[in-house]
């Protein structure tokens, strides 16, 4: 998918959501507990409740692998069921020397099909660059996360700039707006000032409104660009809107909320 | 695995050697190819082979996900095969907010009871206490890395201080020298000696020796504390020193090599 396809997307379906399938065993409803995949057949629910309303999915990795290679298997039945109406981004938050990183890139790129993995950007150019390699795929590089941790290391300060500052500059030389996105926390919404300065064309994903507590309206009005440019995910708030029989219905009905939002800041830009 | 224990360990087996299971379905022997799991097959093989020589095993994650669910049997298996003779390290650099770091540390410390995980440290505090929370398991935190990319981002300077330092200097108070290691690459030996300022009782796990280029002796005489204090790691210079019917003998002598340099630094050090 290239930047201007996702964009189409967008305005097409009206919403730069992602959806988060961040599914936990022990988190779904009982009912589905019956089947021999329950993972996958909850996904399969939620995806069919929400398809209209977004233009992306986000399964994280540590969900699947915590269910060993069965896990895998709801991983990998999960991405076909999407098929290629969507954007799908593995959160993986991957990163290795170069030859290691190559594995990972064919695991993601080839063996699931995927269409962009999120990357730890703590060992550079050689951890990231072997995923910029395939054609139509994505790196999604962690910039400023959205979690208390990110206060650790990611605001060092160097000449006056900060450690997210220098990936940005960085990295962006390692690819282009067409193969590289960022990772920016809503959590941090004062910030999307500073990284468009740096970063005006990219993509941003955006993770933490919901759960974590970042504000939907600071992000899209500070963060968007030309093309919109930003993917704002919601996991829990979602997927366990509800958690009887009725689980997908609350889904949609949460994920509807987020999109008529959407909806109305694609408008006061876009019109 | 104690980090008493560890050294008790090094002691018997005079080796302070971590092999490396970076196994490639493109680079095992042709004649394995006819098992229903090759890449166990040539695991179990190079187990055998080895086993009296080193303390540590060392799967790396990526070369087992980019085989699909299979791939996650055949580390399964081989983590089994290994049993609790030596120190499991599942290579994985992960790191993820709080609530999803929980997921991956039950993930390999529970689905896959290995010893350790390697972790990036890059999102900070949550995305690494929740695998210091399993008793009995380690995390190895990545400081400074053995690969050209390792200068993009870790040597970033405040008030001069560089990045890997910080990262020792923060992270050493989230755990202990009983749960915490770090990785340190071959290739900075001089660096050692800064890093035992910082971290003079944790054990560090050095890759990049062998095909990377880093210095044994070097490493040995700035890195070693009164525990020994290193775990280093080769994985091809071992795993593929031949590719015939005969590579299990060959990986052997490629590590009893390694094993008599390192018999003889810890008599230097410890006699």
């Amino acid at each position: 998918m290239t930047r201007n396809d996702l964009f189409q997307l967008i305005k097409k379906r009206k919403s730069y959501l992602s959806v988060g399938l961040d599914t936990d065993i022990n988190r779904i409803p009982e009912h589905l507990k019956r089947y021999r995949d329950p993972i996958y057949q909850f996904n399969k629910r939620i995806i069919d409740a929400t398809r209209d309303l977004c233009v992306a999915y986000k399964p994280n990795l540590a969900f699947y692998e915590a269910m060993g290679p069965k896990g895998m298997e709801s991983f990998a039945k999960t991405v076909e069921y999407i098929g290629d109406s969507h954007f799908i981004i593995a959160d993986a938050k991957r990163g290795d020397i170069g030859n290691t990183s190559r594995l990972y890139a064919k695991a993601f790129f080839e063996t699931y099909n995927v269409d962009s993995v999120t990357i730890a950007p703590y060992m550079g150019v050689d951890s990231v660059s072997p995923f910029l390699e395939f054609e139509g795929k994505w790196v999604i590089l962690l910039a400023l996360t959205s979690n208390k941790g990110s206060r650790d290391f990611q605001f060092m300060k160097e000449n006056g700039e900060q450690l997210f500052e220098k990936v940005l500059k960085v990295s962006k030389g390692w690819g282009s707006a067409e193969n590289l996105m960022y990772v920016v926390g809503a959590t941090h919404p004062e910030m999307f000032l500073t990284i468009r300065k740096h970063v005006p064309d990219h993509f941003l994903l955006v993770p933490g409104i919901g759960a974590q507590g970042g504000d939907l309206q600071a992000v899209s009005r500070n963060g968007m660009n030309d093309k919109c440019g930003l993917l704002v995910n919601s996991s829990r708030g979602i997927i366990y809107a509800g958690n009887g029989k009725d689980f997908a219905k609350k889904a949609k009905v949460a994920t509807k909320k987020l999109q008529s939002e959407m909806e109305v800041l694609l408008e006061e830009k876009f019109s």
